[in-house]
């Protein structure tokens, strides 16, 4: 198996001002290609601690990516480093000091002197060209070890990830692999780890020496199967045969793959359909609005929303009737399913979809605890409408509520023609 | 100076799936203590690589912390490791055995075989009690250095190191400091980094040797100070005396510091001073009526909101003018204005607040760009409005718009009696 090891060097790190994402992002496109990353380690920017890892790493790894230490500014300090410990020297790159001289120029700009030292390079190296800033990447190969430096700054960096760095190594040592490895991810709602663990039965079965891993989050599990197989085609299959499997047994809690967002396809679903949308919302006091909102283009079926936190607006903006909020109270399935049907009516629109509940810490009563969520959705002749009980944090209750309504409308959608 | 390293034991970090936040949570807290981190490492649960960075550990650190590889579970690998590596053994803690127990007990529940192994520790070592789970913590000193194993369960590991860890530490290291550092946050929004470093001037001149990080988001620029100095009064002296300079230049622009959240601070001043609000949201969607609404106890004063996505929404029900909308668009100074004086008036609240732009990608005119965007607030027989210049990206534009939004609703309501 072919190893890595990514050296994050950054003293914004060490303090705590920042979180390393860098290397969370290097480390899954080293998996999604086979690599396997065997450490990560966060350095100062300090001679010292760097030489040691070029150490560690020419002993250990056949792989080692740097981030940070190649600015413009007094903390480059990744160059000289690597040309000390290589024994190697900087020289000057004419093509990558013609490029960064343009990009100043085009900003109608004389470039600085300080910038000069990006157009140096170890002479032994590769440069990697950096499409969205000025420093390059450097690309060293010292006794069949790969060595690798890219700016710190996320953009830059994955950037160059995807645009060279993947297809170096690629090339370099995943030309003729012993064997490849695919992942894909099932996301789930509206049920938890432990109850989706036990309705898929058997995992042994279902997973016949692959691995899948349960990430719970307040907006679901999700289900990422990690697949190995001798080529392409068959890892493609393991992951089809046991997707499904898992569609058999819990498919009704599946609402997406990978990076789908339920907002994008419940907004897809409508634009299809041709029909409109208006929300009520209480407890959620605007997450459902925001994230439909959140999609581009959603102004063609979002007609718009009401956020009804007082009994007042209840009454008076999406008329629900002041005998339901005294008979059954603001938390009732009652008046979520007035508050659906009557966000539809004064906005126009095809669907209404409407939350309430008491997301806490404060506002429970003696027989509504917090937690107690009502959603609903009027569309058609129809409302349908459902009871949920959340947990005791708000933020996660919120989010959960929001997810659910989205959820439910997602399903109603479907079984339309 | 003190030094410390953090190993990080997890697979799920390496493969990318998990950012290691417990790490930044870590360094944090050490440097606030004035530990100085110096490396942070992430390794798979194996046994080589733990001990390959204990050999390091004993070596260079002072201090090494270890999360992860604690839990019941197969993959509860520091403890043997430790006493392997120490040439300790494995004894049995009753007291931990009594606690456990219970927990068990108190959840109505025998303890599972599984769970004997978390009252053993290493002979030399102290425990470290857990306030949230069942994994306790390990406190050991080898040749004057100090090693602490806790939980990778971020609520279990913060407890540890909040309740005991800190203290641990302080005891054995910090007891006659040579100096104290401390650090405070400034938050800033309405400015960007630029103007902001040049509104401050001579930046040596107010620093006199100490420290300040500039932090950008699209809430703002936070400014962190950190400071050195010979004791804690002298530390707070010194953030003082740099914190009033700050105030002198750019005041305008501070809207808190620390964890302050803008919309804390905007309820906190509504409910002082006896004031409802009201919302109508265009561009942003819900993002505004969701930030106040994540603040506990809100509906004391929030009455409600509009998203007015539609113009059928924004004439119908919050009773923008059609004129208004025909004459100078929906994305006018005017229309904002009526948005937050109508929807004052249909919510029956002391404030009106309104927000409407072209967040992007789409939408933009040959007189409206992308980004420009309308605020006003309505309150008493008032209204201010702003226009804004933001950037083409969706996301961040509908941030920005609710956080200016927001901080001007903070500014017209410190100016009320």
């Amino acid at each position: 198996m072919v190893t890595a090891k990514v050296i994050s060097i950054g003293d914004e790190i060490l303090i705590g001002q920042i979180v390393n994402t860098n290397a969370s992002y290097i480390n899954d496109k080293l998996f999604s290609i086979g690599v396997q990353v065997k450490k990560v380690v966060t350095i100062g920017d300090n001679r010292e601690d760097l030489f040691h890892e070029l150490h560690d790493s020419m002993q250990n790894y056949d792989i080692t990516l740097i981030t940070g230490g190649l600015g413009p500014t007094h903390d480059d300090i990744t160059k000289p480093i690597l040309v000390d410990f290589f024994k190697d020297e900087l020289i000057l790159d004419e093509e990558v000091l013609v490029k960064v001289r343009s990009i100043f120029e085009s900003r109608n700009v004389v470039m600085p002197e300080t910038n000069l030292g990006q157009a140096m390079k170890p002479s032994r190296s590769k440069v990697i060209w950096n499409d969205n800033g000025t420093a390059p990447g450097i690309y060293m190969e010292e006794e069949g070890r790969v060595f690798i430096a890219m700016p710190g700054v996320p953009f830059e960096m994955k950037a160059m990830m995807e645009n060279s760095v993947l297809y170096l190594l690629k090339a370099k040592f995943l030309q003729n692999p012993e064997y490849v490895l695919r992942n894909k991810t099932l996301l789930t709602t509206g049920i938890g780890e432990s109850f989706l663990f036990e309705s898929i039965g058997d995992l042994n079965e279902l997973l016949q020496g692959q691995k899948m891993a349960f990430l719970p989050s307040p907006y679901g599990v999700r289900l990422r199967m990690d697949v190995k197989a001798a080529t392409d085609a068959e890892a493609e299959e393991e992951i089809t045969r046991i997707e499904k499997g898992l569609y058999e047994k819990v498919g009704e809690f599946i609402y997406g793959a990978n990076e789908d967002l339920l907002e994008k396809t419940v907004g897809d679903l409508l634009r299809d359909k041709g029909l409109t949308l208006a929300t009520a919302e209480s407890c959620t006091g605007g997450f459902i609005s925001q994230r439909i909102t959140d999609i581009s283009g959603s102004s063609e079926y979002y007609k718009g929303g009401v956020i009804s936190y007082s009994n007042e607006a209840k009454e008076n903006i999406i008329n629900v009737d002041r005998n339901t909020l005294v008979n059954y109270g603001a938390v009732s399935i009652e008046t979520t399913v007035e508050m659906a049907v009557g966000v539809r009516k004064i906005m126009n629109a095809d669907v209404g979809i409407s939350a309430t509940g008491i997301a806490g810490p404060t506002g429970a009563t003696e027989t509504k605890p917090i937690g107690l969520t009502y959603i609903a959705i009027s569309i058609g002749d129809k409302v349908y409408s459902k009871e949920l009980f959340l947990g005791d944090n708000r933020h996660r209750n919120r989010i959960r509520a929001a997810q659910a309504a989205l959820n439910m409308l997602r399903k109603e959608l479907l079984l339309i023609k």
